[in-house]
């Protein structure tokens, strides 16, 4: 797999340095595997990803909306409410992170035994 | 793709979720990037991540050291000589983490291009 020469991850000034950072970030992976299942609220999120602060959660929303990756629908109900779901660019996102998923699923005993044994 | 009925990410007690947030921490991936190119020593390592201080690199290089993705020899040299690669389970990981920089790497302009926008 090759990198396009434009951009390197590797090069301390590449802004594609902090867009890795970003999108390996465990909320954004999180939110990005909760979102492809289906457009959720705030606090549907929040259950859906488990141990989050709503503070943590709130701010990265923010920057996955800023980064083009979430949308948020706003609806004029009473109480008000607010929709989150993935853009096209944030579904693009979810094979990559679901290899990464998948890695971790696949590969707990091994990690889990390499742990016990450098725990001895 | 399918997970393994076995393990979810998604559930909050699932030993597979701090693995999973483990691979997804940036200097986790920075570390099997570098590393994927060639056997390194610490300070090597340093300079081809980039911006890293020495305490945070020494903790990632331990808790991947215990997971058992990074290798860790030492020579009697003097001066003594210490060098980081990857294990094969570091390696299979390399996949994943390439396809995350690859995505990084191939939508900076529609992700620069979305931030400009939500600074308006």
């Amino acid at each position: 797999m090759t990198a396009p020469a434009d951009f390197d991850v590797m090069s301390p000034a590449c802004p594609s340095r902090v867009i890795f950072s970003r999108i390996g970030d465990r909320w954004t992976m999180f939110i990005v595997l909760a979102l492809a299942e289906q457009t959720l609220r705030f606090t549907q999120l929040k259950e859906r990803i488990g141990p989050v602060t709503a503070k943590v959660l709130t701010e990265t929303l923010r920057a996955l909306e800023g980064d083009g990756l979430v949308s948020r629908e706003s609806f004029a109900d009473s109480p008000p409410r607010v929709e989150y779901s993935l853009t096209p660019l944030g579904r693009s996102l979810l094979e990559p992170i679901a290899a990464m998923r998948l890695w971790a699923e696949e590969h707990v005993p091994e990690v889990l035994a390499s742990r016990a044994r450098a725990a001895v």
